[in-house]
């Protein structure tokens, strides 16, 4: 190739990060907790943000839906009420910071409000670009698979929590919970696993919860 | 930015199409069929492999398993006798041409038999670049939701089949075929969809004979 690709690509980062950065005390300065929620295609961010949200109290929670194309999910959270801004990536498979800077300025979230952006489903490339956020949140869901964490490394990495969804499908595709912990852990000892299950709405009042603690450890609350 | 993302992409694709087309050509020249296998971590592409093999008969199938990390997936394949190969992308979203005329040169597959690629799982970023192939299949599974059609429209928009995977999980996931269906057709009216289910292995039969039937089209037969 004419130009080498991994130079392209450490090019790309490092003008991302200046801006991820500048997004970052703005958030902060306005008392934002912004949590960036990365995850495959279906894995059920949406759902998950749902859940969370109805526990958050839907008033104090501003979302950033990021899609490629159309706004299912946009609308979805406008119907129960939610503050959602859609978030066109042009094609890309993931949101990057000029990307968001720009939704921001036409989108000001509500001084002290959770902002919760939930990323392109893609468990490779959104876990490669900072977006401004204060944390970063993982949903793996069961039947993906119990393998994930050994084939998908990077995004199970970079996070400070991993939002297991679609617990209730585990026995019927042979998820093997031990196993994924183990994967989980040896890349990230101290993310914690939460297991939920929209369906049946359980496990979400624990994600809520430590939201709102890791908030409070940066006094944004 | 200092230089344009667009741009850089155009470029990269630029120079992926001619070695691309190189492969197409000497896999032409062996008899080789090439099935580009795309889909989403998880959407159980190596899975459908496994049911799509042993009706095509296991010594007419060489496997090229694309991964980030990791190698579980062609062990998994070896030990039921399959000769597969392990493809690593260093941290890539995706296979690109030259990183298969790397392996290709490595690993001869052998005249006359069907190449069957598992791409890296990435709705978004496989779909945008050819490696040679004769075909580009998606496998996109149950549990995902029907609506990925409609978030996801590029993966579906470029291949000539889809195969619906975990479709014994269809009634616990609420998955709505006909919105799914007119999601497919809308984007991709001339490809067939496979209902299959690894757990109750059935579906595959038909995605096998359409391999075989595809292939004699190009007389690679």
């Amino acid at each position: 190739m004419a130009i080498s690709k991994i130079s392209l690509k450490a090019e790309v980062l490092d003008a991302n990060a200046p801006v991820a950065n500048e997004i970052n005390r703005y958030l902060s300065e306005r008392g934002v907790f912004c949590v960036n929620v990365i995850g495959g295609a279906g894995a059920g961010k949406t759902s998950a943000l749902i859940g969370i949200i109805k526990r958050l109290g839907l008033p104090n929670v501003h979302v950033i839906e990021g899609d490629i194309a159309g706004d299912i999910d946009t609308e979805t959270l406008r119907k129960l009420g939610v503050v959602a801004y859609q978030l066109h990536t042009n094609g890309e498979c993931h949101i990057n910071a000029p990307t968001m800077k720009e939704i921001l300025r036409e989108n000001e979230p509500k001084e002290g409000s959770i902002l919760y952006v939930e990323n392109i489903g893609n468990l490779v490339c959104p876990a490669e670009f900072v977006i401004g956020e204060h944390r970063k949140m993982l949903v793996s869901s069961a039947p993906e698979g119990s393998d994930k964490p050994y084939k998908y490394p990077h995004s199970f990495e970079v996070v400070q929590a991993v939002v297991l969804t679609k617990a209730d499908l585990a026995p019927y595709v042979k998820f093997d919970r031990a196993y994924y912990d183990k994967g989980v852990h040896a890349l990230n000892p101290t993310a914690p696993i939460f297991e939920t299950s929209a369906a049946q709405d359980t496990g979400f009042e624990a994600v809520a919860e430590w939201i709102l603690a890791e908030r409070k450890k940066l006094s944004l609350d």
